[in-house]
């Protein structure tokens, strides 16, 4: 496999798997590998993923899950060419696709409820004020400026089947915003997890599962701690990130 | 303090405070406990407790706030009756005031935008469905037979001032029909925390602070964990139930 200038091969820790990252560019989070903990796709199930980046969230859910299909849409080329050559690497072509697109325009571009399972990783920070670089590779990932959290959702439950679920991480500053999106595209929110660094200490990620069509009863899970100690990941994170047993 | 039958005097373990509780009637749980700790009443500011039951969340934040005044508002007489003797057993009469009253009507017979907190720890179950017998007390104060969350959210929305900060305990199941409501109401939800039995345990409680108009940003406090061990309080409620220091 051959690199592009400024990329390097990093290591999943899962099924031997390895991604490309770009060293200048947006390199995946944990809050990617969160989400893939936290998302699941039944055998027989297909996968979206809602600007997939470096092809991080469809390469670890393949290798954990049991799914059809997987498919990772992205708008930037130099991120759909990287992410390509990730998946001819795995070798899971026959599971895994790349797709280069819009998300604004995706539910003209891929099959209506066409899915079982959309996961999304989006920007977190709402577009506008004090963006150094707007058309920037890591402003794009990091930014609204492309498409808004609405757009995703209104997205999502176009593309998902009836009963199908919609998996994102966001920042819980946001959860109202979230949620009422959620509701007003009749994805339900069935289940959400705070991510927090330390038992002590507030949320920093959420973790939220909806439904399409669905009743209004949610299940919040144990919380997600980061860390135990100092510099000392707990079990749960080691287990996440390949380096010990659950 | 005379005793009516099937009353008892307990302990609140704060100010030596005490709480006079009838054993056959609902008497009050750690939810009531946790929602005093969360819930804040400042210097200078008045406080009113929507369906008090025993007294016991304007007693126990008189004890650990200092503010101007506090008020529990409640429907049924009995425990009007008791609430008024535990605030006269405390020698709290300048301070605390109970009032009998329905929610429903609240906003005619309380001073409209007259508060800078409310709190509530309302019935958690709808009404309807196998209620064996909806006019008990018991059945009052758990089930929504005589006013719904609704009710009690648009209610405090009337009863407090601009700014001014809504306090509540529910079940997580039903997180979502609050946020609804709460934003209808224009109390925006600015605080949540989620109260967990074990650390490894999905929630069991949530704590919520809304505020009378308020931009919507969010913050989730560190989970709120009631056990370390079998049988073995955390420190965080041992300190809440006046058993050892924080």
């Amino acid at each position: 496999m051959k690199l592009r200038e400024n990329e390097r091969i990093d290591d999943l820790h899962i099924n031997d798997y390895k991604i490309i990252q770009n060293t200048k560019g947006f390199c995946f989070g944990m809050d990617a590998v969160l989400l893939s903990g936290f998302a699941s796709v039944k055998a027989g199930e297909t996968h979206l993923d809602l600007g997939t980046g470096t092809g991080i969230i469809p390469i670890l859910l393949e290798a954990k899950e049991n799914g059809e299909s997987y498919t990772g849409l992205e708008i930037q080329e130099s991120y759909v060419d990287m992410a390509t050559r990730s998946v001819e690497l795995n070798k899971i072509q026959d599971k895994v696709t790349i797709v280069h697109g819009d998300i604004k325009e995706a539910d003209h571009l891929l099959p209506l409820s066409g899915y079982d399972v959309i996961t999304t990783n989006p920007p977190y920070m709402n577009s506008g004020k004090g963006m150094p670089n707007p058309s920037s590779m890591k402003a794009i990932a990091r930014h609204e400026v492309l498409c808004s959290l609405e757009d995703i959702i209104r997205v999502s439950s176009r593309l998902l089947k009836v009963g199908g679920r919609f998996y994102m991480v966001h920042r819980p500053q946001r959860l109202m915003e979230m949620m009422d999106l959620l509701k007003t595209y009749r994805l339900e929110p069935k289940r959400i997890r705070m991510v927090h660094s330390f038992v002590d200490k507030e949320a920093t990620m959420v973790l939220i599962e909806a439904k399409r069509y669905a009743n209004p009863l949610l299940k919040v899970d144990p919380p997600l701690i980061i860390y135990k100690g100092e510099n000392d990941y707990s079990d749960e994170i080691r287990y996440v990130y390949g380096m010990g047993k659950q």
